[in-house]
């Protein structure tokens, strides 16, 4: 709104000349503040995340937008490096919400409904000013989605147990999860991070590969 | 606001006794549109990262809870990696505002008064499930911060010109800048960028490794 037509709508309160608009006003935001009071108390659990009656995960929209924790740059040592020399081949950037990292800094814990996502990406390796093999990120992968659940939910789902709904999804299809029991696809690789975690930390916590993540460490 | 108080609230108008109330909310409401208005005028430029009268920088607080535009792992290739292997040795990560991404994405420039934080970090290396080599991020080195300036701003200054604001940052100290002149501490190292960019970039875009930031590319 515009100073002068601020000035014009003051100056007709000062006429009382528009009670009517002032009485539909104070109905407008009184009915907003009921409307908005009701949609927190019936707020579903990681709404955009989960299938609140199965348990199904999808990889949320917008992530690119939320902070990262870290990122694994993974080169290649086998027989390729003879061939492809030294380089980075496969970027994992690992995104969060960030009150899941202040709820973190705060605490030391993973917040209920805190969710993952680890990011598979293409690197590509090339010489550039700061040195000669430095590795960026080009194309994605896919996808692996966690969501943390305090609550022990979905027990009767593949894809949830230890404090964790867990998912992987290939980069053709971010709906629909490709994995079917993280007991057998998600915990092998997750195992070795419980003895790297934090001493302190609930055991829950302790399968998130935590030392990547210089935001949440204590300084 | 309880739902039991607004409906006291709402009976209240609802038998008029409350004019002095709602004219007084009006009023509360007319004042606050006026003072934003004011502010949104006289809002400075980047505020909280540039000093308006010297054009100094500083690294922005809370940087780390904005999304990377991406990360660049560098591997050393040279006398050590005989005695060190291949590793990850270094991590520049890069943030930016939220607003910064959306713009980009909207018009392919960077917005006056964008903001790219270079997060130099130490980087460690190791074995893990899903590699033999993979690297992660440590501790801060330093920071790059560069500061979008369509405007042709500070020309007194030496870290001021190509259409950005440039400076360098030791880890002991985020505010005050290590570098003091643009053109022979920060170009050197962005002169390659400028052929790698996109064709369609505004020249002082091109100073940017877009290359390496996937949500700037169009899909």
């Amino acid at each position: 709104m515009k100073n002068y037509e601020l000035y014009l709508f003051w100056e007709a309160i000062m006429k009382k000349k528009i009670a009517f608009l002032i009485v539909g006003m104070v109905l407008l935001v009184t009915a907003q503040a009921i409307t908005s009071s009701f949609a927190e108390d019936s707020k579903p659990f990681v709404p955009h995340v989960v299938d609140a009656s199965t348990g199904n995960i999808r990889v949320p929209e917008g992530y690119r937008l939320w902070p990262t924790l870290g990122t694994w740059a993974h080169a290649k040592k086998d027989t390729t490096l003879k061939t492809n020399g030294v380089a980075v081949h496969e970027y994992h950037v690992v995104y969060t919400q960030p009150e899941t990292i202040a709820h973190y800094q705060k605490t030391g814990q993973f917040p209920d409904g805190a969710v993952l996502v680890k990011e598979l990406l293409h690197a590509k390796t090339m010489a550039m000013s700061t040195g000669p093999v430095v590795g960026h990120a080009t194309t994605t992968k896919g996808w692996f989605v966690l969501v943390r659940d305090t609550q022990g939910r979905y027990k009767d789902s593949g894809l949830w147990g230890e404090g964790w709904g867990w998912s992987f999804f290939s980069a053709e299809d971010s709906v629909h999860t490709t994995s079917k029991n993280f007991k057998a696809e998600c915990i092998p690789c997750h195992m070795p991070a419980k003895p790297l975690a934090p001493a302190n930390s609930v055991e829950e916590d302790k399968w998130i590969y935590a030392l990547g993540y210089p935001v949440l460490q204590k300084k």
